[in-house]
């Protein structure tokens, strides 16, 4: 066994698409990777909210996935509030508060993963199920079903769905 | 230690009762089984309803149990979304974006898993509390309590709370 | 390696405020706790408000500190359910069927929780977000940040986002 074979592993599904969420998320793995973890992070559902590019891509779609396409936020910087979420007040307060405590922000916590190594995994099966297209997401994303994420998990040390 | 012994363990706990959450779960259960691991899902609180027979079963119940048993959704077919419910539209895209790309549905993933030989283990605790009774459950479903979970999960090597 | 060390490990990360999921969190933590694993509770963003004193405590805070303060619930008695919560009706309904069956009350399993020795550590990052200070949660908890939370997961064999 090498040496690089024995550093642990975090693999953590972010399911959700609530911002306070994501940044949980995105704080647990920037704080694994920094403690020497390999870190991937699969996005599923609304989790791949996430990861959309905010400005709109040109793509070809059905009718329902150009439905969920319009409905979902695009992108970090959109994304609505798990409690308090007040018709987009309760967001405002909180990038307010972390602003104002130096806090990262959420696209700014993402691009600090991506510099990490930290491996950003897109389900494909939600992609299909939601309509949403490779060009739609973050360049640097990976793509992967539910059996990469389990022998991933099966590696790891701390496993957790968020 | 045989060889039996050395097979990987997952155990998933099924909280909630919100269709997305329960079809990631039991595609990450039906994965691991594939995967050949022994998989075991808890169901606790509104998990629960995913595991109710869709008829109305004649038991015996208080007052308050009997108005959980109107009021929570009676099985894998009437659960709602954990986003974009919009009073049961959202469940019907997902159902029909999930058909159009042959993904199986909640209850063919529940029959699955059991096909598979995933535990799926109802939570007595909580089958009190909500005042749900053996009979109204899926069959084949097992009853065990939090010292089961806990006995299963130290074994495991991926353990989600979903 | 002594005795000692060989113990198991246990951690959840509570993230939510609602009432039921804290009550999961606390029953799993109890029975991980009785089954001898050392566990450690970490309180994160909306879970926090389960540790703060149910009475109001006179502290300085800035104006969006001071409204959080006031919208969030004060303490474990105040929490709200995460599905069925009908304005109130709904914990008061859990909390007649938990009486009804003689489980204990979240504060009870709070209590319960410091008695068996069970870590219950508040994140100092959400606490400085939410302006949540140190007289405000309950005494006896501990106070750390995503580094711990890490080094004790890395070790545990049960770790859970709840």
């Amino acid at each position: 066994m090498t040496e690089m074979e024995t550093k642990e592993k975090t693999t953590i599904v972010l399911f959700s698409g609530d911002l306070d969420k994501a940044i949980a998320a995105f704080i647990i793995a920037n704080g694994a990777a920094a403690y020497d973890h390999d870190v991937t992070i699969f996005f599923t559902f609304w989790g791949l909210n996430a990861l959309r590019k905010d400005q709109k891509i040109a793509v070809k779609k059905g009718f329902v996935e150009r439905m969920f396409g319009k409905m979902m936020p695009r992108g970090a910087g959109k994304l609505g509030l798990s409690k308090m979420n007040f018709g987009g007040m309760g967001p405002q307060m909180i990038k307010h508060v972390m602003k104002k405590h130096n806090a990262l922000s959420l696209p700014q916590l993402i691009e600090l993963a991506q510099e990490q190594g930290i491996r950003l995994v897109a389900c494909t099966m939600t992609m299909d199920l939601l309509g949403l297209q490779a060009e739609e997401l973050l360049d640097g994303v990976e793509h992967a079903g539910v059996a990469a994420y389990l022998g991933d998990a099966t590696d790891a040390k701390v496993n957790l769905f968020i």
